[in-house]
């Protein structure tokens, strides 16, 4: 998330109370998590394992509870607690404003949009021109949505993101202060779910097509004219990119990539990165002639186990 | 779908510019696909390798892209795009209406029916007597349902068919004109999602109880007193005869028949015409016998390759 | 479920004309399903098979098809349908009351909860403090939500049990008159459904988090500080003890217990009990590296069958 006007480390540092190493003048852009910042960013790390990976990160600011080596460059917070520095920041910057009406008086909506009964836009939505959002739909704050968008009945876009510390005491959210942006022409199947980034964006490229109760998790990007089918679950910090098939039922881990125009048969489970161009299938996935050579084979193991049991 | 009333083929000829051949005066009675038509019905092509299949269809007439022989009792529309036509012809039959409330008072809602608090009922709906429709569920436009029907919070009826050509410049969409019929005494769980016919009905037929989060494409039949799972997804245009018992999680394909009192065990992925009568599990789903004795193989593996290697 | 009041067994006879075999002024404190019930509570059974258990359950009162011999202590309803009788004690004793506003008059909303606009909270709901609820939910009658709760747009709390009898005629729904408990810092993604309880109670502990589109069948229990990945589907009356984690998109069959701490990786279809403190993947489930060894042995079932086709 991009500050709405930018801040002096000084004043960000003040905000939680945190100690500043660098310079604190600097100024502050944005927040962001590791795997999404940009130089102005501000992120922030509470476990050694990860220290080098957000000290070398595009970040500006680390906020951390160690007192490292200031690498060249970046400013540090020192806090004994940057999870919760952070989410007070989210929160900060980000506030949950309560609706009390079905429509925001600060929502942007574009000409020639239907939004039917019972649809919820928040606060600060922009919606292009020309879309259908369906009844009972439901639009969190800030979503962005652009033209000719169709949505339909019981679809979720914004909702937080699933991210959960665990503490002794249970777990602790990380406040989300991402957002959801819908490109031109999507479609929106009923009661989808899309979660909002935790502190980046959710991204659905122009043209793609969702089919009914599909989801798709915080801070993961879905290129152009993509079909993803029925119950489809795809999860956080995953890329998908431009022409990909998704067929129905599918399960997408996290933190991976799907190449341009890869096919992804029903019911397969992708855990792992895929090349573009091709067609998988299965769960674990892998290359479709392989998996259905597999299974041709499972179906002759009672013929392989009575000829063995024989000799 | 049916028309209002019927019209000349000059009349739809004019409508979307086609070229009539054939006799101008002849009566069209409705628009539909290819494999639901009926005599008096127009359908389209636009594919050399289902000229065949339209010509040959129960289609009186077909909206056709290329010049070809008329055959007997049969009458063509020449164009160059079909597609865009007929969702020409399907819009302009179908308009879409924008609602102003949460109830149309074009709806008609039978005695004794029950609508909670943010139900949305479209215009020209059709609900019988003694209904319970819960809070938040959506019900789209022309959809009918019977007696005694309880439908739960947060379901759908009549999004449209997912349903896409895909062109150049991306995905174009087949306009539905169809519908969902519901018949009596169906209960319909939370968050299900049933989609309209592209041109024809989606039906659910009398007694039939479907559980949470299950959804079913367009212009799928669902006969009388089937239970269907939690989260089972059923793909377009299939049938399912009467008696059919699916429990939770099952996936069932497009354009294929599952035969009357047949068992699919949780989580079975159907990817056949399926046979009543018998019990079926797996994905792909096969006799439960069958399949079961492969699972107990399968955790042989690890003794065959020990043995394998040894020798 | 509690009677508001206890009543004579003389005066639950008369409700339902079944013939008394014990003593008229035994006082019934409520009405429960064979698995749930405790001294003071009415039970039914209509078939032999499940006689004994009936009989020899914690049930005080047992609404019986026939007239069998009367344990001590116990007393029983002679009725020809008792199913019948019990759906009418259900629904005498826990009308369906229809709505008329979004927010209930008798609905108890603590102080700092935030209830978006779209959001149904039915008769009798208790809320606690400072929870919010999201936009186009829907809370049925009688649920009852703790402190600090967010439910996310879409979830559905509250809808009926999937529970059938099969008759000739068709199916006879037991009408449930459960409830669902929903503990403090409970976090419910959007659309999921977590049903009542068919008699007794559906309770999701403290500090459970649910992510979207999961489904809770009724009269189940889950733990504190479980995890809940989204689209999992957890059958009716299981018992999933504290800090259960469970991954994206697994299945839970009913009648099972899953052991405090156990650990079930995404897709995996658990149907039986599983013990606490160890980690489980596959359909059907097992021990996580049992299951791994089975999928390297899948992927040499080529090289198995070629050597074995040479020799």
């Amino acid at each position: 998330m991009k500050l709405p006007t930018p801040l002096s480390l000084q004043q960000v540092a003040s905000l939680v109370g945190a100690e500043i190493i660098g310079d604190p003048q600097a100024k502050v852009h944005g927040i962001n998590e590791i795997h999404m910042v940009e130089p102005g960013d501000l992120t922030f790390v509470d476990h050694p394992k990860y220290y080098n990976k957000a000290l070398n990160s595009g970040a500006t600011f680390v906020l951390i509870n160690a007192r490292v080596d200031r690498p060249e460059g970046k400013h540090l917070l020192f806090s004994s607690d940057p999870f919760r520095d952070y989410v007070f920041l989210a929160r900060y910057f980000r506030p949950f404003e309560k609706a009390t009406k079905f429509i925001s008086d600060t929502a942007e909506i574009g000409e020639g949009t239907i939004i039917q009964p019972g649809a919820f836009i928040g606060h600060h939505v922009k919606i292009g021109k020309n879309c259908v959002i369906h009844a009972n739909v439901s639009i969190y704050d800030h979503v962005q949505i652009g033209d000719e968008v169709i949505i339909h009945s019981g679809a979720v876009l914004g909702a937080d993101a699933y991210y959960f510390q665990k503490r002794p005491e249970g777990y602790r959210k990380l406040e989300p202060c991402g957002n959801v942006i819908i490109g031109n022409r999507v479609e929106i199947g009923a009661c989808c779910c899309i979660d909002r980034g935790v502190s980046g964006n959710t991204i659905i490229s122009d043209g793609t097509k969702m089919d009914n109760q599909s989801q798709v998790g915080h801070d993961t990007y879905i290129g152009k004219n993509c079909l993803i089918g029925a119950q489809t679950a795809i999860a956080g910090v995953t890329r998908i990119e431009d022409d990909v098939l998704i067929w129905a039922r599918v399960v997408v881990n996290k933190d991976i990539v799907i190449g341009k125009g890869a096919v992804i048969l029903a019911t397969s489970g992708v855990d792992k990165s895929l090349k573009g161009g091709k067609t998988y299938f299965g769960s674990p996935v892998d290359d479709v002639r392989k998996k259905w050579r597999e299974q041709a084979l499972l179906r002759r193991l009672p013929e392989l186990f009575s000829r063995l049991d024989k000799e």
